[in-house]
């Protein structure tokens, strides 16, 4: 199970897709932070990059919002759309890449040290993505960006691009979210609990008090497996792995791994150990299922939308929804769904539809 | 987490429909077995029930396979279907439960006494459906039933009950197989080991050798969890919880239960638990995964092939392909997708469209 499955098809490095930060990370200090859920968080640290450079019109800034296990990195995991010569091109852009508040790549999470000098851990408060989108809010200022010309974001990160246009209207000219939802359903909320007890269920947990420890790695390789298996589709699992044994011509029938999409998810499932933190994992679960946008209301955003007919944890109904409600609050509004059989990941790696539609959005 | 969430709604008592066990249960030795991937059990026993009698020309006997947790009851956990004056009547026919070959609901598993007076537990050897089929078998030549009337099942019982025609293509003349397939997908398989992982890396696992301990609780519950998540579909998640709150008014924001979803699966997973082995739930979804039916060829079986348009973990486009396998091999086939919402627990709910085309199945 230690092995690397051969997955050289980059439809399957996913969330991978990251390369490994530079590392172009800057540090900038958010102040203290009274938190939408009662918490407060003192002396917030905000872990960003940026590319490209602001324009004197100020009026070319985009900012990117990561996934549940993106980081600041955007040229990295969404190199597809976001680079130099891409759809989200840093040679016109001035492109601003943060790390979200609770997460573990720079930015204040549980993991950071709190100011008696001992990591949050368990004491790490509740985060909402409104959170999220104040301590963004305060790096843009301090970045001298009155209003971005284009949020962006898929998944988690589609939650913190709707949230700007209604929590900071003046601050955003258009909204890209892709493959995301006003609201988790009940079925999303679920998965997301199975993989919340995967961990809170491993003895290595230790209430969330398990820093400097290896923590619990079992449980949070489950709960990547059963992430792993909601970015997927049926078929996009059939090409690639159909019922291929993992190295092997015949079963071995000795209770080991037999199938590659086994070997894969196991994989996945160890490695993801070494880049993202058990607590951040729950923190931001929680953040998603918590989110609940009502209305567009007071927005004054330009809103795209799409969705892929392969992703069944972020149906395409969910997307078609946020639309209605775009256009219920009178707001100029987008909502295309896009066929491509990736299942979820397509957010990160459909770059045809997905570009010629931003190319244009951002045209207009 | 331990409250037990208000599911009066019988569309989520699910696979918990087995009413107690009688206990009306009886047992059969059925000898030893050399099985077919190799490995070897003593004296095996067949746990199974009957209802109603064999008549004289002995041509009213049906046999029930169960699915993954199920057991001998099938007047319990498939009473829609089964029982007096049901589609299938125990008052017309002679029906036959047994449980499965490394089941734990008294037919020889995991945790049976091997024969120096201790459980197996990891000594267990590998079984697969063609194996089930051997013990039920043995069982029918000694209720002196010469050819089941009919063999039915869903989902793994579903594999079952086709086996039967290609094994023993004598002793059956029909074959109803719902929700089910002719082999697992890398999507089923991927959901199995996510579930299985959660047990083997559960520390209290210990290798399989558990007995008579708890054995590993939590990552049985999670893998029990995991399980929920596929055997209900979005709209049936949606109608039964949407994101109603556990037993508050208000979010707690405290790190616990938030949602009635989380609740629910807290639930089933822990109670799970209470009538299940951790060793069995290896020992089955490793024996499902590793089935494959390549072809009917040689059965005489006429069959009735029934899927569900909202079962996204047994798509109903793998129960079309088994009746055009049965086509293909020249046997009288039938293929019905039924529209329901409730996704692949359907095919223990939904008594409607399953009994009236079971009733006309029998009546030709």
């Amino acid at each position: 199970m230690e092995q690397e499955p051969e997955t050289d098809n980059a439809l399957f490095q996913e969330n991978e897709r990251q390369t490994p930060l530079g590392d172009g990370r800057r540090y900038f200090d958010a102040g203290d932070m009274q938190l939408k859920a009662g918490g407060f968080l003192p002396s917030v640290t905000v872990a960003y990059e940026t590319w490209g450079e602001l324009n004197p019109s100020r009026s070319n800034a985009v900012l990117i919002c990561h996934a549940l296990s993106g980081d600041s990195h955007a040229v990295g995991w969404w190199d597809r759309l976001v680079g130099p010569g891409r759809t989200i091109d840093t040679e016109k852009y001035f492109v601003v890449g943060t790390n979200v508040l609770g997460g573990c790549r720079g930015t204040t999470g549980p993991c950071s040290m709190a100011e008696d000098g001992k990591p949050y851990g368990s004491r790490f408060p509740t985060i909402l993505v409104e959170d999220m989108v104040e301590a963004q809010k305060r790096l843009t200022e301090a970045l001298g960006v009155g209003k971005w010309a284009l949020v962006a974001g898929g998944s988690m990160g589609g939650m913190q691009a709707i949230q700007w246009s209604v929590q900071c209207p003046q601050m955003v000219d258009r909204v890209w979210c892709t493959a995301s939802c006003a609201a988790h359903s009940a079925m999303q909320i679920g998965f997301n609990e199975a993989g919340r007890q995967a961990v809170l269920r491993d003895p290595a947990f230790l209430g969330g008090d398990y820093y400097p420890g290896p923590g619990p790695v079992n449980g949070l390789a489950v709960a990547r497996m059963i992430g792993h298996l909601t970015f997927l589709s049926e078929s996009s699992f059939a090409s690639k792995f159909g019922r291929a044994l993992q190295g092997k011509e015949a079963f071995s029938y000795n209770g080991g791994t037999e199938f590659a999409v086994e070997s894969y998810l196991n994989y996945q499932g160890d490695k993801f150990n070494q880049r993202f933190d058990a607590n951040s994992h729950l923190v931001l679960t929680r953040a998603i299922d918590y989110y609940r946008l009502e209305s567009f209301s007071g927005a004054g955003a330009r809103f795209l939308f799409t969705a892929f007919d392969s992703d069944w944890i972020y149906p395409s109904h969910q997307s078609r929804e946020l639309h209605r409600l775009a256009q219920l609050a009178g707001c100029q509004s987008e909502f295309v769904e896009i066929n491509c059989p990736w299942g979820h990941d397509a957010f990160l790696l459909e770059e045809v539809e997905q570009g010629r539609l931003v190319r244009g959005f951002l045209s207009v």
